[in-house]
């Protein structure tokens, strides 16, 4: 988006200028208009939404991030949102209400129509995050005797009724069991007379209201889906699921897992400072343990560090490089539970490779390790025990790195969270531990 | 897919019975056949694509990963390779290629007819990750005074010559350019006599040939696409992008990241030890390096550490709450930047929120740190130099976790690569000079 309109946009709202604001917006596609609204200060954004009240567009109000749109919703009239909701698909309606107070979400739901109302209020009804509250109820279904003649003359006739977007078409019995789906491409290359039961596809994927969006966007990255029907415990289709969702969905769950490997329970280009500070406190806190954990490990061989201050100078390398080897094995391990590569026979052998490559690293950079000690401080025992130390760190971290997650995910946790520090606290101890043993040993004794 | 089918392609690979893996195969999506032979011991995998040979679906071919379909490759005759690039798309078909050495892909290309061999010759010649690479050349167009009717009557007399998959009509002028699109559910709706240039959409995002892959994909989940058209230089259509491309490379980018984060260069299920410790170790190396500055730093204070073996105990706490509020900030800062929420203002802003989170949470930690090592150490001065260390700490290590993927982005390079390395460092080497730089100061002069 233009700088330059977003400070127009900006001039507008402090002149109280609404009709050059809708001008700005009105030539927007509605994610490039949240966007310049997003782009705005604070206290300008809540003006413009003040502003626009009702004639904020739903479009633009659906596509600005979750942050912005509650705290534009708090800003708008019940009869703004009331229509708002009207005009959305069911999917979009639910994530507006999500922003709502309970107070107020029951106001606005009884201004709608009883049937609206009910629609909306089955899908709250549904867990976050799961393939009944991401669903549209609206899509296109078909008897498996009609003709691809009779089903386009059918659309045709039904027009404005039929949703906005829809890529295929699905063919239901009389009980609404789904048989199967007719692309739209399929649909337009066949001739009139065809039977839909003949040129339909099999449904790759039976995805349940229940189902949680995280299984439901790799069932759409496997298939290369570009919608498919939801079902409810009974099979009949009850909505509809688009690609356009699982990229955000795919996209939201990947960001989760790399902040989550970092100890940040949540981010976004609009947090405060105050947000911030909550979401990475609690981490830095269970940090704040396990490091003096660590340095109680360390204090046990105080007197080796009392007698040979060169310990204490080398030790933190042995941590870093260890943690360093430990993190790598938890990422990949992560990453390879994300995108269910960590299967069966897979596990083994993944479990395998990181003690081999725990190992193999291990060697070579005990003897890197080994050798810059040795130049620095002329003490072949110093360096043969910081070289025991790293291949012993490494090879238990690079272990543990992939066991961690593994674990986690058979006790039904998710393998990102909290991972990190278990897998860094195990390093920090294995190397201050094993370094300082073997050198209160070799060394001291 | 069941552990048991594996177990008997497996077994029906060891007898060199092919018929009956052509069976098992044969009742599969091609994604779950691609799946069965992954979680094949990968000798079995080479003696099943062996015994295939030609019969290996060129559908299952292009599901498998990257790594396995490289290896399958290689084990096919060109004959069979040459039978699969005709049957696919022209996306797929540059995949495959892409797998083959220079000299094995000439010889493969001269098996194909002229026309199908220029295409992809054209399709290689664009850079790998840009939209010219990924595109396929095969879509549907039409001019903007055909009707609704026409165009449905043409699709229906084309029939097989259109492509598999579409999810919309590009209308061109007849220098090919593109004027807009109509979606295919906008198609069904529209009665018969409707010109397409009255219910085109306009074309939200004009991807060309040279845009990269990462920006191309920005542009789908932006925009909430499901295809879009790809132009020459010229403006004039060349191809077309699928949003299920979009939603691999999309996961592929997150990857990508989130391993770049932990000083991995690549991973895959498939990995050996030997594609591990290469994909780690050079990142290790540098470690090593830098672990070997903190040390040297360290010994600058060797008769502070000598005359208080505390300081050498407390030392890594620094370091390692340090390093992680440096780490937090970092991650936030990778994804904002790949979210595209760090433009413009919003840069200074999160720079701004960094530094006072990090004061935030400093004093909240050298509060928390002072107090454990007043009560530890019974030694108020000590206390109060970790504490003051801490604060320091965290500070900078906030303003360099959001500062380093800022720089490196503005060279041009990847934000997420070895950022880790220089935040880790810089919180290190200032958790180990201002604690231990401090301490000489007041506690021990």
């Amino acid at each position: 988006v233009d700088p330059a309109l977003v400070d127009l946009i900006g001039e507008a709202a402090r002149l109280g200028d609404k009709s050059v604001i809708m001008a700005a917006l009105e030539d927007l596609h509605p994610a490039d208009a949240s966007d310049a609204l997003e782009q705005l200060e604070p206290e300008l954004f809540g003006d413009v939404v003040a502003l626009l009240g009702a004639d904020l567009s739903s479009d633009i109000l659906i596509e600005l991030r979750n942050e912005y749109r509650n705290d534009a919703v708090d800003l708008l009239p019940d009869t703004s949102i009331a229509e708002a909701l009207r005009a959305l698909d069911s999917d979009d309606a639910a994530a507006i209400l999500e922003g709502l107070s309970e107070g107020r979400r029951t106001d606005v739901l009884e201004t709608l129509e009883a049937g609206d109302r009910t629609a909306l209020e089955r899908a709250m009804d549904f867990d976050e995050e799961t393939a009944g509250r991401l669903m549209q109820r609206e899509f296109v279904a078909a008897p498996e005797f009609w003709t691809v003649g009779h089903t386009v003359d059918h659309a045709r006739a039904s027009g404005d009724d039929l949703p906005d977007h829809f890529f295929e078409i699905y063919v239901v019995d009389p009980g609404f069991q789904v048989k199967g789906a007719v692309p739209l491409a399929t649909l337009l290359r066949t001739p009139r007379d065809v039977r839909l039961a003949e040129i339909m596809n099999d449904i790759e994927a039976e995805i349940t209201t229940d189902m949680d969006q995280e299984e439901v966007a790799f069932l759409f990255q496997k298939y290369h889906l570009a919608s498919a029907p939801v079902v409810d415990e009974g099979r009949r289709i009850t909505g509809m699921i688009t690609v356009d969702d699982m990229v955000d969905v795919i996209q939201s769950e990947n960001t989760e897992d790399l902040l989550a490997l970092s100890g940040v329970s949540k981010a976004d280009g609009s947090d405060t400072v105050w947000d911030s500070v909550k979401a990475r406190a609690p981490w830095l806190g269970i940090n704040l343990g396990t490091a003096f954990l660590a340095s109680a490990i360390i204090s046990i061989f105080e007197p080796a560090l009392d007698r040979l201050v060169a310990l204490a100078i080398l030790m933190p390398v042995v941590a870093a490089l260890g943690g360093n080897a430990g993190s790598q094995a938890l990422t990949v391990a992560v990453r390879a539970i994300a995108e269910r590569e960590m299967e069966g026979a897979a596990t083994r052998r993944a479990v395998r490779r990181e003690i081999l490559t725990g190992i193999a690293n291990g060697v070579i950079f005990a003897v890197g390790v080994g050798l810059v000690t040795m130049f620095w401080f002329r003490n072949a025992v110093l360096a043969f025990t910081i070289a025991v130390a790293i291949l012993v760190t490494f090879t238990l971290g690079c272990l543990f790195g992939v066991l961690v997650p593994i674990v986690l995910k058979r006790l039904g946790a998710d393998p990102a969270v909290a991972s990190s520090v278990f897998v860094l606290t195990t390093t920090d101890i294995v190397a201050f531990a094993s370094f300082l043993g073997l050198a209160t040993l070799i060394l001291i004794h």
